[in-house]
């Protein structure tokens, strides 16, 4: 058997989210249809980041072991002839048997769209959440830059959800202002959060939105993250922002995994 | 009466073009429908560009004649509580009776966004056009070039159009290549076409866009422009490019209009 690293692009708008499910159509189902087709036997792909329904992705990271013969670049052109429009493979790589996507991620970068115009444009209504509201964007980014680092992130995590530890690295966690590059008359306003680690808990990048938000509309202080993390209560951060601003942007896995 | 200038942004994706008609859901119908609830009477709104099937606007132009009293920040929220999210009315300002959006517009500003990427963007699908082969922009470029400036369009109206003249004046035809802002890992590629001109026929910027294509892939000179333009026939040009790729970005109506 061989090991494929195909990298996906995706508009989550229509789907359940990435993962398998009995009700609703996810992306992991019909990229394994897809690649069924092509070995004729049942396949089973594991992606980097299990996204929620509505979540998009620009470089989404699944493998998958195939006994099939066809080359890496046939194998992109296949997939994308069977998939809908709205899921791309941008690229298919050869890879060690031991690679997995999920289990050897080294690091995962998401980015969360605000729509920050006076009226949500609705070229962006899918690709951003519009928060109605002026936002403080140097106290978001301070805010942000208190999450970086090492932490025990429970007060982001979603609960019921099990795993065995709630710290978490980030390395990257930043807020900054931007502008959408659709043809709006005058370039349509966005505030942009950038969030790069090594793990991240369910929920736990809308939670941290919701939270940053709320730092944003001056509702809490950007010096009180300190404290919400040592609180461990998710009841204690903001709410989940919704799932349509978010975009899992790249997965790396580090130079002696490529 | 007073009579209201409105901008107007849309994602056209779902609707049957700006104009009303009997079958399918127009832009301009939504609009009307939505304004005769506070006017408690039928109105008619007149738009500035009669935008197809599938065009986006950034800042299409509408005006309408009414008497209810309120003022208009009043106005554009209870229109766009009336409308769906596809359509936002972005200004509403007072104007003198003689405004008329369509008949005294001084200018129009178009953009065509074609996704340059070897694989089509997902996010981008329903903002531009997907051409498969590379294109030689600065060839593009050249051609536009020889667009600009007031010439005969015939060449690139659509049949059974009916209309006094096809001359007209563009002062802006222009081909560059773009990076969509969307948290594509790399980027995403386009090429963008931006156009402005005194007025545009039916089909006219598509018309344009698909022969500037034809240039880019090599098939027709740059310096094939002007026998194509004296040549005044439609079967000359290329073929008429796909709606979703185009955008009415603003009108512009001279200082003395304003």
């Amino acid at each position: 058997m061989r090991t494929l690293k195909l990298t996906v692009a995706y508009d989550g708008t229509r789907f359940a989210g990435w993962q398998r499910q009995s009700n609703g159509v996810s992306i992991q189902g019909l990229l394994e249809q897809a690649l069924e087709q092509l070995e004729g036997a049942p396949v089973v792909v594991h992606g980097a980041g299990r996204t929620d329904a509505g979540v998009h992705a620009a470089g989404q990271v699944a493998s998958v072991r195939v006994n099939f013969k066809h080359d890496a670049p046939t194998v992109g052109r296949a997939l994308n002839a069977r998939l809908p429009p709205e899921i791309r493979v941008t690229a298919v790589d050869e890879v060690p048997t031991g690679f997995h996507a999920r289990f050897i991620a080294h690091e995962k970068t998401y980015r969360y769209q605000i729509d920050a115009g006076a009226v949500a444009s609705p070229l962006l209504r899918r690709l951003a959440w519009h928060v109605d509201a002026p936002l403080d964007i140097a106290a978001m980014d301070a805010a942000a830059a208190a999450l970086s680092g090492t932490h025990d992130f429970a007060a982001f995590r979603s609960s019921g959800t099990e795993v065995a530890t709630s710290i978490r690295t980030l390395t990257v966690s930043h807020v900054r202002s931007g502008r959408a590059a659709l043809p709006d008359s005058d370039a349509h306003p966005l505030v942009v959060y950038d969030v790069r680690g090594n793990g991240f808990l369910r929920h736990m990048v809308r939670a941290m939105v919701g939270t940053l938000v709320e730092v944003g509309k001056g509702k809490r202080s950007a010096s009180s993250m300190e404290a919400l993390l040592s609180g461990r209560s998710r009841g204690l951060a903001g709410p989940t922002a919704p799932a349509h601003g978010l975009f899992l942007v790249r997965v790396d896995y580090g130079p002696e995994r490529e």
